[in-house]
């Protein structure tokens, strides 16, 4: 049986690494691969009916967020590159206007496209804080007060929901923190963004990245919402497209993608917290009760409807993504993008977890397209997987050792 | 009639700006938005098929450009992002390991993916230097080595084909030249890649950009050639992906287009220079013996088979683009990228051209999509618009006045 042959019957438990793009989007984006070819910027028919297309798809984003204005939408080439866009280029403009502000403040938990940035801002003169979480992976707004004080904080990036644990982040409160010392505030809403509504007026934050291929649309687009007046300074120079914030001729089928997957994303939120949390909790509510030594990590209620995490005692988790992978289910570890770095999870380390903790876990992240029969079908696979490791785990012989 | 009823009719001769998507292409895009969904950082199948065709693509883009590996290759989300990679990573690395060398010796007919990236490096505490060109749009080497003796320079940047006028540059013995010197050489290959066969070897270049939108493929993907060992600095930062050159998760199905146009391009380069060449040389010997007053750009020979540009004296090229695209041909007066900016091409500034030269001028640029027929039905066109647009213009009684 090739991989083809196999594509119907596998499960896939992975859309916190990315989805299936919707029909709805690719037939919207087929246009504008195939006749609708222009370049934006060139002033003929070509250029202006591509032109429209990104308009629209520029409305529609600024809708799901609840945006003033689509002037406030910046397509970029995807989430890491809005989370560059906002913290580099936020970090210059103030460098340039106020160089006393050299402080950024992020938490311990934030994807490595939060993370890094601000490591690369580190060589350049700024000083970074991370802000530690709970065992449940919340950050304690606090915790932001504690240190905030100094007026010298240029920015605060808190991200809305955790990709690995799911914990949805207090943002309006921290947001509120943030002004209050004179700080602009950032929110990386990747994993927030089609789980939640989302409202940028009233969370009060003054940039938000998204990105396309996790709401159902397709790789190689996003944005980054920039309130109207905040001034940052671009990081990919040019044609001056963009508002002069993102040069280069725009990914058009892309964006139209992403365009028509956010107003999907924003109709039926509502629905998708229905569908996907209640198969999710129904998950959770099996894997615990059916097997031994799991237990769900991060909050209860706080949460993203999509993601489960978990920890199974005695298991490594690599070697159970790859069973439950030959047994025809996508999973994961946690983050897709750390995986080539073979590192363990700095955001399970920052909620605390110990080795074994870590080694043993596993993220299922549901979307739309999942059934309760392919839930049900999942645990049962999980179920014997686990089984079957633990009794060639050497986890297995020290624990049951330890409680003997 | 709506737009879309015209679209078949419209003869499309701005092929510089962008170019359609070639139905091979799309054939191989379309199952990495349908079900092959996958994010290439998952270690399960729907990872493992989507890294599959990323290597497979990668391979196509060496292959075409004669490098020696796949690892060679970057991908980014276009030719902007392509070029400010090379300028800014080089930049920012040789100025870390040897801060003496603050020089980039640029030409004054670059594209502003090049020329605003040296300005942002200009602010980083960069000299930059802009070699003047000939009045056909030619960088002789000479001029390099006039002013590149002092070894203080990092990086050479020369466009291998100009996107306005169509000239292409002497790059291999530019190249020896800046390595003389002890610089490295990039060359921004978007105009060139399709139109010449490309090796980077025997070119020498360190690096070379390209851009998929230009050659028949999706638009919002390109890449870096970056010779083996040579070491430059990421500006997009996260998960690490590319190499760590590059983070965020790859556009799969625009990687996987791109991969097949340079694979098409490859093959067909021959083709391409029999029939596209043909048709424009057709096209300028028509424009120059039945339009009076119009002159052709450029140099002859040294210059890329889609390229045509003209300036019609006593014409605007901006009332003339719109007069035509009314008439059903999509043209340029230069750059797409410099339209938003209303600004006077620099090109044409710095190759000598008078404002009157420089406000007559047009580019034409064909692709393999053209007939003969409709490069007749354009010229029929062109030749009438421009004898209504001469009526009306003031150029036109101060040009008679002055041969009176």
């Amino acid at each position: 049986m090739t991989d083809d042959d196999e594509h119907d019957s596998h499960i896939y438990l992975d859309t916190a690494a990315s989805t299936p793009v919707a029909d709805e989007v690719i037939a919207e984006m087929l246009p504008y691969l195939k006749e609708r070819y222009g370049n934006p910027s060139s002033i003929h028919k070509f250029g202006r009916e591509t032109t429209r297309a990104i308009n629209l798809a520029r409305k529609r984003v600024a809708e799901m967020i609840g945006a003033s204005s689509s002037r406030e939408i910046t397509f970029t080439s995807g989430g890491t590159e809005a989370n560059n866009l906002a913290l580099k280029g936020t970090a210059m403009h103030v460098k340039s206007k106020m160089p006393e502000k050299n402080m950024i403040i992020t938490s311990s938990i934030e994807h490595d496209a939060v993370l890094e940035p601000c490591k690369d801002l580190e060589d350049g003169g700024f000083v970074t804080m991370h802000l530690p979480v709970t065992d449940e992976g919340f950050v304690r707004p606090s915790e932001l007060k504690n240190v905030i004080s100094d007026n010298n904080v240029a920015l605060v990036s808190i991200m809305y929901a955790n990709n690995e644990v799911g914990t949805i982040q207090p943002i309006k409160e921290l947001v509120e923190i943030a002004h209050q010392a004179g700080a602009l505030f950032h929110t990386d809403a990747v994993q927030a963004a089609g789980k939640l509504p989302l409202n940028v007026k009233n969370l009060g934050v003054d940039m938000m990245s998204l990105s396309s291929h996790k709401i159902n649309g397709p790789k190689g687009v996003g944005a980054l919402y920039i309130r109207s007046n905040l001034k940052i300074l671009p990081i990919i120079h040019g044609g001056g497209q963009e508002w002069y914030l993102r040069s280069g001729t725009e990914n058009v089928p892309g964006i139209v993608g992403f365009g028509k997957a956010c107003e999907l994303a924003n109709k039926r939120v509502g629905q998708y917290q229905e569908h996907v949390a209640g198969l999710r909790n129904y998950l959770v509510e099996r894997v615990l009760k059916e097997i031994p030594r799991s237990r769900l990590n991060g909050l209860r209620t706080e949460r993203i409807a999509n993601n489960a995490h978990f920890t199974f005692f005695g298991v490594n988790g690599e070697d159970l993504i790859i069973k439950l992978d030959e047994n025809g289910i996508a999973a994961s570890t946690g983050s897709a993008c750390s995986v080539k770095k073979q590192k363990q999870s700095h955001v399970l380390k920052a909620m605390g977890f110990s080795y074994e903790e870590i080694t043993g876990s596993l993220r299922l992240s549901l979307g739309m397209h999942n059934t309760k029969d392919e839930v049900d079908r999942a645990v049962d696979i999980l179920s014997s997987v686990i089984k079957e490791l633990r009794e060639l785990s050497p986890f297995e012989s020290k624990y049951v050792a330890e409680m003997g």
